[in-house]
């Protein structure tokens, strides 16, 4: 059963400043629709205040001097899923390290919570402590095209790859949007890739139905991109830890905002006190597709990659106060980085020095993951906009007003 | 700064159902107190139902056919910290998975969230895919004396073991309760092990402020043993899945229960609403110790040693959820195992046959897991009583009465 | 500086047994060349015997029942090297576990010796214990087109792939073939993807320079695919252990050869007693290039995922014994899989019944793939027919006649 | 069926300069014997040169400096096995990284090639990256009170342990002594621990049959404490790694010395050239014991947790070219040290720094790792002497005379 085509509505002025830029390029906002005109906004703007550390100034990843996102939306086409052709909802995020990161690599770690899915390039990051590309952010089955499209950026830059003893194993992570997307069709192109990397920029982050985050759909909403960051007081050494995930995973009723089990009480809720909005039942999330959720961490602190292993660790805390079980289908990794230290490219010195935070004040940093994690998850429901797509599944973004009234009714 | 010994309480009358046996035996009810005469009372019995899965009989590991569990509980002395004789705040708790566990071994795995601790004999867990020792927790520096009881108790049972090739590599797992405790005095002796293995017994399980529990902290409360347990549906196999803590992990205001930020409120609404019990930073959890948690999983489950690890991966969720943040210096170790398989004893038959669940069955094995290791922490705190240690060091219980209110003002 | 074309010679008719058959049909035999028209032969008809195990049949993975190996070897244009267009000198080779793996999936483990590279879908394997998909091998930039050309062969059969929940992580293993071939060029297409997949069979295996093999260089010589087994006794089980390698790693004075140092003596060996091919210094082994070494276990022993992990850490041991020191920039993986077990694809059924060996019967087959390995990596080497590649380098040969004298002069 | 006390022969006096000199003290050395009056020698006094590194000037691993390396042989009793009571063949041996390793960490790391055992203390060492105790060795059955015994010293040069939050997770590794040994008794007590501790000191380090290695064998003869090293040049950075070892693995027929598999030809070439040492049968290897071989790797090349880890792996490779495939029982652990940098106990600073190797100069070390390793346990079994234990078992060392003859008529 697909959704009355009437309850899809084109998306109000009144949300513009929030709409990604790239809907007018691919001028198709018609398949993009909230339940209401309500404009989307992030987790704190609606009150919500997770944990004790302060955000940076943009509350992103890319508080963390340096890191640049880049995203790339693909949305075409409706009706019945055609493979290999449409409907299109899918894209790629792209998280660049710093400038030059080839040659001035970044201490990396990372963590496998769940390894239903795909993440590659870890065993490289494992064994050198380091990383040494952008990292991307796909679909499942656009895992391949989009690591050759790094590929092909990377020896652009960089020529000599592959002609010298240098090699490339791209980091490439994935989650399924299957659901609304004609995944089988692969169609984030290596000239998407490249588009996503240039286009990538320090500033304010776009999230939500963008990019990665196109199709997918997480806790029975709509998902996708969400990020957020904590910045240290002084005397907790002024670090940032910024986080940006990809969330694609959870049931409805596992959701838990700040604390509340907004999930178990949502549609019971809008039975109640709301006008339906059509049948429940034909929210877009049928059998027993998990979606999975990636969680890339960046910090200022000096880090090394056994510590940023230990943050990637704490990522999982992070997932499971959104209500997280780390399913059985869902594929949870994690990856941290450290903008700190600078590892060298084939160096003619033997040797070269870092700075190390000692684990001894690892705490607050730990704590800071934790939070940035949690509301990145939160980051990506409610900027999320609603999106239909393969055969007319509809994947509605949480309605924010209904969110609002559940935690005012809950409040802590 | 010590604390007044006026303000130590004797254990009323009222409590009595729930004030272990061994009180009355080691004669010292004197060093424990609660805030107020308040009866102690599972998390249950307070009204906070955690999750969505039906607990087993008893809410504990016992309610996995075959699981034993037994206690000692050291206290003794009072005052200044003579290290290496006292005071005795201590104790060991054991976990039996089956009877003759050595000859009919049990698929095991285990996850390790942060290693700033010790549990033995993970290697050889981790290669064979299945445990034949009791499980024993314990303090840090007791660790090596434990597991010297561990194999006297075994080498009594099995008396070939050293003499063929057998050998033995024990499973002892530790908190540090040197907050309270003598603990370089290393107090549980091979004979107290012998006791607690030989009283260990299937039926409810003592919680709180016992055995390996008597000297832990958690969440600037008193902390301990907790357990939980939650039985599936029919439809979802009928499994039980059990939970055991050994709680000392965690600062006050990180503490959660049940959703609400308790530890963030209570010491506030104490100043507020209630007549202080003497100066709050009187409470004995000074400088930077983080304790630690031990997290043991059993289930009747058909799960190998690979779904297993996967199990006890997801009890990380379920501390997530009180609060957790395995802090640097905390250890956080989960181990798991599964009474449904019996893996021989050097077979003469080359092969055996074994029952698997099919991992797409897991989710609800995985969701139980998360339950009953968010219960049992908060039942290790609820349960717990009032501790006086070392150097007049006091750990307060957790008052029933504040959570109670606390919760209904923040209630969803 | 590059070789005299005078050097290379035309394979002789002798050796067309053993050339393989798209030789004819790539039409370029003038860039093979032997030091000398000797043909080529496998370890064990040279007289080396490793081991004390007996071969199967075959001597190959395949003996290994159900076990199916595919070639597709792409050798084109020769000269200056020309970034992203030639010369080509690679290949993909691909091992499909069973018929329909991806419904009858076999348990699977692997062991990453050094993650100076990358083998992808490991994550799945590790989480789910089994392996549904072919495994590929092939250049370390062409990963990526040879996982999207699996993508395709799998939707071509199973087209609900991607349209309901069920999803693809191809396992795609590397070794970097840059020293011989336009690596930029990434030229194994989807189409020849499926080329090796479609015409993949059980029986012989070609090894040496073919497919995966084509352009790698291992100890200093010509390397590529090795292919070696082991069965054991009746009293033992009777089982098969088959190992595959794509030998890509090792500097020549670390080669081994059944215990003899032959890559200290080579050289020195070619100066006194031989005429001399041409300047040694133009073999084609430039840099700071450490290749690599991708090890394929199979087995028709009953072993869960665990055992087989156990099974690929083995295969480091035979490594080790040819001479095989996992340096810094040699990307090292093991996979293992075994026919006996079957793992459902959803199935409806909650439970399934494997059959198990027991540990304590795995000795033989431990010692069976440590041989199998040592083994597979000489028969890499005796097999591989010399490469003249990008800018006119060689990659010669071993000498089977030296190699002879030498093990000789040398002998047990 | 015991071995004739005839054939028990008293040490002459032309051994007596590598006679330890605990054995005046425990007045037992009718207990020990060789198959003949030969002098035992380090495997290159016998002219066995393993690979292409030098030696540091004591071939050991105390050639770096600051180790040190103690031993207590405990040596009583003979005839049957009382359990509990005798004979004792057992002792313990201890790795001092650095004085006040306490205080002055070393970045350490680990690799388990084979878990059938145990090393405890490994998950301290994975979380924190450095090692903060000595190492101690033992047999399997001891580890818990040398465990004890490292406690109570560490305690007594540190009495702030377990007052403060400092705490302690000693390294005890094991195998198994038990064909010789009344492991059940359990001989190493509190007082060994600290007299090897106190006893431990730098220069020449014994090997053989002493300290740990007392009652170990290993391919079925008497094996035991061995240790090398090897000197980079100062090209490669002049730095220094050594080994030590506790060898108690592999089966006779599986030795390899020097890359000829002397274990397959030792048996038959005593009955045809040697007048036989009584009845070979007599040898003390019985049944399934498959030992276990612990290896220590101390470095002073500049290396973290990730890169020693990576070392750790080596060592595999080293055993391996002795023979060893890691039989299912055998435990086989790795631990390794830098004694370059230094980790900070509780540091007031928040960060500090570390001189780092570049990975890409790592090859050196990983070449000097693994010979050193088979240089190691070489020596171990040239430099033990033969034990007679429990039921008057008897572990022959290796006949030097023979061990040369096969060399020389194997000789490369």
């Amino acid at each position: 059963m697909t959704r009355p085509s009437s309850k899809i509505r084109v998306l109000s002025l009144s949300i513009a400043v929030i709409v990604p830029a790239w809907l007018a390029a691919v001028g198709c906002v018609s398949i993009l629709a909230a339940e209401s005109d309500e404009p989307r906004l992030r987790a704190r703007n609606l009150g919500i205040v997770i944990g004790s550390h302060e955000p940076g100034p943009l509350n992103a990843i890319t508080d963390v001097s340096g890191v640049k996102v880049g995203h790339r939306t693909l949305i075409s086409g409706s009706g019945p899923l055609k493979p290999g052709v449409g409907p299109v909802r899918t894209g790629v995020t792209v998280i660049i390290p710093r400038d030059d990161v080839w040659h001035r690599k970044v201490p990396a770690g990372f963590f496998v919570l769940n390894g239903t899915g795909e993440t590659t390039g870890l065993a490289w990051i494992g064994e050198s402590g380091f990383l040494e590309y952008p990292i991307a952010l796909t679909n499942t089955l656009n895992v391949p095209r989009v690591a050759d499209g790094v590929m092909s950026w990377m020896i652009r830059q960089y020529p000599e790859i592959g002609i010298t003893d240098d090699t490339l194993t791209p980091v490439v992570a994935e989650c399924d949007d299957g659901r609304l997307n004609d995944i089988q069709g692969r169609h984030v192109s290596e000239a998407d890739v490249a588009l996503a990397l240039d286009d990538a920029s320090t500033g304010s982050v776009r999230e939500g139905t963008v990019g990665a985050g196109t199709g997918m759909v997480s806790y029975g909403f709509k998902g996708g991109i969400g990020t957020s960051s904590r910045r240290l007081t002084v005397e907790e050494g002024g670090y940032t830890v910024g986080v940006l995930v990809n969330a694609n995973h959870g049931r409805r009723n596992e959701l838990i905002v700040d604390g509340v089990p907004v999930g178990r009480f949502y549609d019971a809720h809008a039975q109640t006190s709301e006008k339906p909005n059509g049948p429940l039942a034909d929210i877009a999330v049928p059998g027993a597709g998990e979606g999975s959720i990636i969680t890339v961490i960046a910090t200022d602190a000096p880090l090394d990659s056994r510590q940023l292993t230990r943050l990637a660790k704490r990522a999982a805390l992070g997932l499971a106060r959104t209500g997280a079980t780390a399913r059985h289908g869902s594929g949870d990794f994690m990856v941290a980085f450290s903008s700190a230290g600078v590892i060298p490219h084939y160096p003619k010195e033997r040797t070269y020095q870092l700075t190390h935070l000692a684990d001894t004040h690892l705490n607050p940093l730990i704590t800071a993951t934790i939070e940035a994690t949690e509301e990145a998850v939160l980051n990506a429901l409610t900027t999320a906009t609603t999106v239909v797509g393969r055969d007319d599944r509809r994947a509605d973004a949480i309605s924010l007003s209904r969110l609002r009234t559940l935690l005012q009714e809950h409040a802590h």
